[in-house]
């Protein structure tokens, strides 16, 4: 199952009711990731405590580890890795890619060898889809060529062609999205979204952007993408995540989002909060001296763990400099919790300002 | 505030209640370690989940990084970390002599290189109780000499007369345990016990075991250092963590104890669970291969949550062998409780099989 309601519109911005197998998703929303079967970092408790509705995971990474035997036998990704709430499968091919540098791309699949011990595996787009049906994802993405930019226009019509071909094969199963390709060019958008439109899917999502392009450029084509999707299906851009790119793609008409971000800043001591002055989403860096007797939190305002029980900057610091992975973790609840909330609060802006659906 | 009070015997064991500034303390107690000021990987919430009821801290660790000045803006320790329960601080010495080949001893003090940036420091048992009372320790650990095992006659009897000598200096302070030393040698025991009984103090620590001798010999001399202290004081046995070794030394009338070993060995991957054949605790190591199918919790009869929550030994390999954080968190929270309960267990135990105190 996988169905999708919107009950508020704002202007572009849209607020939604994704229903899935493991239960309803409010969007928009934002999806951690949880590269090999974990949020890093994070139990299944805390993620949902930080308001948590959906993860993403990587499909490349679980099928070389642990590998599909064993999370059949444990009974699916949700059993082994203790989340009952929905997953978000991407298509490993984005991984594939830029992994292996021994990767070889045809119109049938993807060749590669595993980056952990070298083995040969062959990526079709059958079966990447058994491969998220095993996983029992609810949401699937299907095999894709996502290009990096810059890239020609050539080869950039030729990963649109080839990922259009790729959904052809699938394009009757559940619970897929289908995903836009095109990079930087327009016409080679306007092509992608017209073929993958012709199959009736659960969502679309648009690919090939947030790979090494300006920010202008980023938001550009997210609305120029946008534009070219139906109404009643949600809107995915994949791999984006920076609070203002979450303000500026829902305020387009995106639903749903993912991205590491959150959780690799954390890692780096690098963490968001909100510039009163500027009305903006700022970072700073713990690591900073200026930050050794600072008795504040992250965030006055954010309403996380670390946050609201008074987890002090000068404390984060010193566990970071001591390389303590408590720091990891209470920074790692900040920075999720802060991008999940922001999106929150505009779901609310969204439901509050109601104009009629499709109004 | 540092009252004790025996309120079931059982044999030479005891149950009790330690009552201190931040909170009655149930005893027989294990206090896990946090170093530099965290429980490794550990959130103070957690903590309480697992049943901790006091924390040891680290004074050599904390004095070098964050330093005094910040935690005393901080307005002392249990703000700086966030831990509302009580707090026993060390007295350094131990840290001194093990992570400083150049440190210096006298009669006076201990003279030191710092382990992170090579600075020279000087403690004196004055200024060693004065860090703590800065940190705002619930029970302080004054400076002593903790003599590696083997060591000589000469070397071992210098300790116990220099140990003797520093808490002299500030034996009357308040939240103060005293320290034996002496080794593995009795009479040398044995005068050491004489002479810091001299001193009315709040409780009594065994020290200068489980720092390199075999089994027999810890559990000898344990049950020998304990009978040369008085009944009316908690009995403290510094360093001592597996679970045999606390089944044991409570059983000879121990009431508190500290160690790394918990924490540590979840870090590498090993962990203790009841082997229900033998009625012991073993141990297991996760990168086993042959816990790479195995859907059981680690120890089916441990309350833990990673144990109650369905964390398999599956996941938690496939986590550990990622180096993924989250594994460290789940096996961190098994092992702490893990001898935490055992210790409740052994606890009540005593209450079921109470004969009257003293009796």
């Amino acid at each position: 199952m996988l169905n999708f309601e919107i009950i508020a519109q704002k202007g572009k911005a849209r607020a939604g009711l994704l229903h899935t197998n493991h239960g309803v998703i409010e969007t928009p929303v934002f999806m951690p990731v949880g590269t090999a079967g974990t949020v890093k970092a994070l139990t299944p408790d805390l993620l949902k405590l930080l308001g948590t509705q959906i993860i993403l995971s990587n499909t490349y990474h679980l099928y070389l580890r642990p590998g599909m035997e064993i999370i059949k036998k444990a009974g699916g990704l949700h059993s082994f890795i203790n989340w009952n709430g929905p997953i978000l499968t991407d298509s490993g091919g984005y991984q594939v890619f830029s992994l292996n540098k021994l990767s070889k791309i045809s119109d049938d699949g993807v060749s590669f060898q595993s980056h952990l011990d070298g083995s040969s595996h062959f990526f079709t787009p059958e079966k990447i889809y058994e491969i998220q049906e095993i996983l029992g994802s609810d949401i699937i993405m299907p095999l894709d060529e996502c290009v990096p930019w810059p890239v020609s226009y050539k080869a950039a019509d030729k990963a649109v062609e080839r990922t259009t071909k790729w959904l052809s094969r699938v394009a009757q199963k559940e619970r897929l999205f289908g995903i836009m390709q095109g990079s930087l060019f327009k016409d080679l958008r306007e092509r992608s979204a017209k073929e993958i439109l012709d199959f009736d899917l659960a969502g679309y999502a648009i690919g090939g952007l947030s790979v090494g392009e300006e920010k202008s450029k980023l938001w550009e084509y997210t609305s120029f993408s946008v534009d070219l999707l139906p109404d009643n299906k949600p809107r995915y851009l994949m791999g984006v995540g920076m609070p203002e790119d979450l303000d500026y793609a829902i305020g387009q008409g995106v639903d749903m989002f993912d991205c590491v971000i959150p959780t690799r800043l954390a890692r780096h001591g690098t963490l968001f909060y909100k510039n009163k002055e500027k009305n903006v989403s700022s970072r700073l860096n713990i690591k900073n001296s200026e930050f050794s007797d600072d008795f504040q939190p992250i965030d006055s305002s954010c309403d996380c763990y670390t946050c609201s029980n008074n987890f002090s900057r000068a404390y984060l610091r010193h566990l970071f400099i001591n390389r303590e992975i408590l720091g990891i973790v209470l920074m790692t609840i900040h920075n999720v919790r802060y991008l999940i909330r922001l999106v929150e609060d505009l779901r609310k802006e969204i439901l509050n300002g109601t104009t009629a659906p499709n109004g």
